[in-house]
């Protein structure tokens, strides 16, 4: 099975009018898509910010449950934020999965608002054949990632879909479905 | 296809050290899994809480956004909160679903912890069968509901299981991933 790496996209993505934002880093993203990142076999998960401080303020969360009270607290959480790696850049986030993996990891967007893209199915197929390269799952935050982070993509994902035509999942819901989809059993 | 419905039990659940206690209501639950109901056509989602102050402080959030400020803020996150009900019993949510679907839901248990229960494709094709009853599935906040409401259960659906032996999802993550399991398309 190709390793799996996950990366969370406060920059650039956009905001309910449509406007460049930088978002900001949500305590509860971490620990929510840490512990789907460990549940599904995720080599690394990459929170990545370009603003120094809201990286400090990621490294704040984790280390409260990696060292100090929440070590003991709570083992589970801590094993999850033993996944996350805090970056400024997607390029960052490729050379430590590169590290990691060995190889160049293929960069995956995903979005609610894909028309046409490859499928779960697919995608999991590729994930399983031996040999296969490792990829980078990008998730946006906000309204979701700019049409720039799709153009740097490899393979654009299909948007996930229910019975409805809401589109609007939280992205701790959307990236626990497409790790169910692309690793569940 | 069946009438799903949601309930979001906070009464009684386990912590982490097993004993018996009443959880708080998160205003993110609240929120994520609206939205999540939302997406995979649940007809209504029930947040089930004991205590009465705890039920009003789950209608002021919902009330934010349905009428005040949220409003005109974001019309698709009022979408999904108005499929929420606040109730104090789980009886007053099956109760309610009868009244909406017209006869009484089977009532489904989840659990992280369930060793043999039925699988998601049979509860998938159970829901698609035409003329089949309603179903009302049951999410437990803390570290998971007691025994009892599991003896109270028709069904005890499976646990989910990733590549790996972690099985501490947020319920947020957990109840995305198994609505996506029964009604994805």
């Amino acid at each position: 099975m190709a390793d799996l790496f996950l990366a969370l996209i406060h920059y650039p993505v956009v905001n309910r009018n449509g406007q460049v934002v930088t978002s900001a880093i949500t305590s509860l993203d971490i620990h929510d898509l840490a512990r789907s990142a460990r549940t599904y076999g995720v080599r690394a998960f990459f929170i990545v910010h370009p603003i120094p401080e809201q990286r400090e303020f990621a490294k704040s969360v984790i280390d409260h449950w990696r060292f100090d009270f929440g070590r003991a607290f709570d083992s589970r959480r801590r094993e999850a934020l033993e996944l996350v790696r805090i970056v400024a850049t997607l390029d960052d986030a490729c050379a430590a999965a590169q590290e990691t993996a060995g190889v160049r990891p293929l960069i995956v967007h995903t979005s609610a608002r894909t028309e046409r893209g490859e499928s779960f199915a697919s995608m999991r197929a590729r994930l399983e054949t031996p040999g296969a390269p490792p990829a980078l799952l990008m998730l946006g935050t906000g309204f979701g990632m700019t049409p720039e982070m799709a153009a740097r993509a490899d393979i654009l994902l299909e948007a996930i879909a229910g019975p409805t035509d809401y589109n609007h999942l939280s992205v701790r819901a959307a990236g626990a479905i497409i790790l169910d989809r692309l690793r569940g059993r």
